[in-house]
């Protein structure tokens, strides 16, 4: 039985949290988060220990792994702690906000050893896998565009907004990581362009919530990216993988099936509401794939040298925003 | 240029008059219609003379072909006429409400030895054709079940149906002939239910106007209709062929492909209206077939035997309705 | 914590006990059945006790509900034994081939004043549950037509054909249930015509594989079942309700979204292979509730009436079918 | 009767000659081409008069308007000729590859006060017509996101390369039609970039095939379109419009509604094959419309000054490409 602590009782905590708890390989021992209350609530519906101290967690000798879902800027601190007790580490995304620190992380990751995942969520969706899996399998031939749309149904708090990092690095970095992954290569090239639509608030804090970004290779695919902080119609996240024999599309998935047809026209579900909903059974099948990966039997499908790409993806959009040209990756 | 006569200037009358005077190959020469004025009307359009009796049109030696799309209790005499005077038939379905007058007809035809073809219109259809193509090619194996929607917008006036035979002639007829078409053999078998659930008038009148026909074949396929006379969502026109070696299934048609995602779902449009905007196209390539047909280029794809094998299916069903028992064909 | 016994631990025993066990608010006492070493392999997995003796698991104390799961032919025994030993009851369908039998249980439930549930799993699919609750909401005004389409992706071993009751009451008494449950009324007759088609062996068995019902109601509606026992493209599971306002369709459900456009054309994911798929998320929330009718939060949706009376629908398909002609229920 | 002189009898000639001969309100009465071979046959076919002399057509006193189907580098004078005859005017796109050239065009068009309409045929699509009736509106709210997909089911031939000006004056001038009537305001900011995939000898001729392009509005709204020049699955031609309201999407049309369940998924009809198929019924709608427009019942849906932006940003667009930044416009 794989014993493992959750730094951080947040909305994606209680989500990691109560799969490792499921999990029938898996002991959720520990729940720590700077709110006592919130660890203590999570800890005692899930049968774990609680507490403020996440280092006393991770440094607990029967935890072998750790699930880093604190605040952004506690990250690369937790996995610090985690790789220097020799402990697997699981990090949400991003890793950082700076490269820089995210380079020191993975030095440090790297010295001691240890296995790291990073915690990009969409690659296990069910969907998108098989997307993936048809254009690296060759389904469509050569890859020659890739358009990816993420749009969220709502805006976060004005106050996230302000300590996220900002569109690229908080939400868009998750399109990143697809575009890469996809591709099967590191993009070269990043020009972005975005507006303030959705809530003039966010553009007073210093953010856009309307992206367009465009990527391209060495090998000549173009990739583009477009975000919205806002889909009244629910959580939009779709991917279409264009090549020379033929197209693949992935799309929303719905709670169920029913049409209804009558006076307005034919009426379908929305999707899922949001990635709570959307991405419920890919979390799972992430924590299945970490667990695995702390066994030996998998290594991990998304390494810190992928968390490390997308930031710099993030990074290069930010500088072109700014500039108005493309910028080299 | 193939000249024609069309008797009868009313719904249907209208629409094959317009697709034989847009004909490259057709003149359309006369228009008749016990309405002296419709004639004329539509005559004048059209550039034909018009007149109401259609004897005269008949006979007229420049005349080749007949279009015959008066009231169905006038059709056999006008098949009459036009077999006696050696033209080329077109004639709207039914043929007759009587399976006797039926026979009488389809042996005046063959001792004449003209050209006759009945105004199936749906085989024409592309998506029917295609699924018919599909079964008929062995794409799904051995055929083992047939399911056939078929849903007006909305009833006729309850005049026309006190004069149509009723639901079963006037309209599954249509069904009928595309179940034999479909199965490739004739049902041996039928039995049907049904109900007066739409409009009480309509049972004061006798009829039904929702019914349920299950048809079986000495093979062991079995076929099933139903029919409603009022669908607030449009024409309602749809068939599934499942064998052993798959499913394939034809749908309704839309006017355009947009779709719309907002707070009530995701919203389609709905089935094109009624079966003049439904089976536009498939009318013109009926006509089409008709005047390769005359020309010697094609053999009839809906034979006089067809007219009169929904015709007995029809029987049948009114029948097993009164009795309440399945009935032999 | 509610403790339970599972009696049975074949194949959809297996389902149930996994679900158990994986409820924070159940614990999964026993495993029993006649093979031993089934029940000891599954009891093991999940931490339960195992033994070949159902009536020792049923009358422990400890045990508050008990879940039947074992072969059709032992459900009344089990039925009685739990019914007796005041242990709420959830039992798999058919409750019993012989409609007497099934009265004497429901006599003996009844008089033990315990709950008890069927495994009508379809009811608690999401998509035929909003299907449900839009016709019962008046979503399409009264319901007039109804139709349910099953087939499963390959028969069962005929060993199983010999002692399962034959199709209508093994695999259509499903549809039965969903048929009744969406009329909100009990059928009055049925007609049932069938074929034997899939394979040859069935029919030598005494069974038909190819099955279409029509049942009809006091109120003039008309329901229509079709089931096959072989689907190439996997499990074909759909619901079509149409009335006055409007026509609600449930689907398929697949693995994922994903759809590709090439050379053959656009293709999409077939339907989920088979029950065990498609139903994985229904057999959870029927479990739920079951569990939250043995802790007094809910009245069984699928009640032992709804047992009965679907089994009496099947005994009318079965006479139909023999005498050729419709049954009054 | 309109009579209307067509000038040009190749491929798009042939269709606009057809539509005109079978139009009830008009008579062909000119078909001219510097191949006089294929200036006879069609004209022979339609009932017209041919010849190689634009100039005598255009201004025979009959002629009320003319029809601009010649090859591009001709239009201009073309337009300048009728425009003198006092002819109304019904031109391909484009103009012209020349902004200088299109803009002395206008001119002569605006001195002469005649009609004159750009033939931008995607504009009376049913579906891109509904899509535009959908965002203008408001049924989305405020426009935020135009995604525009347009793909050739393969590459014209290098000579036609050669010659027409390149990808985004030939092929995405469309599309920056489109993205401008979609919008309802002038883009003023397009960045492109492109790639030569989908055949060497493009590149060789120096042109791309597969092109992305980003353009901004002064209200922020981003519009992006992407291009190649070959998808084997047939022509691909979808809009989506996302707005503060919803999304509403235009998709493919295709030949039937079939689909096919078996063993390689379910399988749907590839898109129309190309624009003569997909088009086929706008071609009609905007010949009528420009019939309508002669006759003074309607005002020019698509301008010269619409032709005129179109062509402005596809010379933004060229030189974002060669300059790697984007164009103010």
């Amino acid at each position: 039985m794989l014993e493992i602590a959750l730094i951080g009782a947040g909305r994606i905590g209680q989500i990691h949290g109560r799969n490792i708890a499921a999990h029938p390989g898996a002991k959720l021992r520990w729940v720590t988060d700077v709110n006592a209350e919130a660890a203590g609530k999570l800890a005692s519906a899930l049968g774990a220990q609680s507490g403020t101290d996440a280092r006393k967690a991770i440094e607990d000798p029967a935890v072998k792994a750790v699930a880093i879902c604190s605040s952004t800027d506690t990250h690369a601190e937790m996995i610090e702690l985690a790789a220097k007790a020799g402990k697997a580490i699981f990090c949400e995304k991003p890793i950082d906000l700076s490269l820089e620190r995210v380079d020191q992380c993975l030095a440090t990751v790297r010295k001691a050893g240890v296995t790291m995942m990073i915690g990009f969520n969409r690659r296990f969706d069910a969907s998108f896998a098989a997307l993936h899996e048809g254009v690296r399998s060759g389904k469509i031939g050569k890859l020659e565009t890739l358009i990816v749309t993420s749009r969220d149904p709502g805006p976060p708090p004005i106050g996230y907004i302000k300590v996220s990092g900002g569109l690229f690095r908080d939400m868009m970095i998750h399109d990143f990581d697809i575009v890469s992954w996809i591709l099967g290569e590191m993009p070269t090239e990043v020009y972005a362009t975005a507006s303030n639509l959705v809530d003039p608030e966010i553009g007073k804090a210093g953010d856009i919530d309307t992206a367009m970004v465009v990527l391209k290779t060495k090998s000549g695919a173009i990739a583009q990216i477009s975000n919205s902080r806002r889909a009244v119609y629910g959580y939009d996240q779709r991917i279409e993988a264009f090549g020379s024999k033929g197209m693949l599309q992935a799309g929303n998935q719905v709670a169920n099936t029913v049409t209804f047809s009558g006076e307005p026209g034919v009426v379908g579900e929305k999707p899922l509401h949001f990635f709570l909903e959307r991405y419920d059974a890919a979390y799972r099948t992430e924590l299945q794939h970490f667990i695995d990966c702390v066994l030996g039997k998998a290594k991990p499908a998304t390494s810190i040298e992928d968390g490390r790409n997308a930031l710099a993806l993030a990074e290069a959009a930010v500088q072109s925003l700014k500039s108005g040209v493309p910028v080299k990756v």
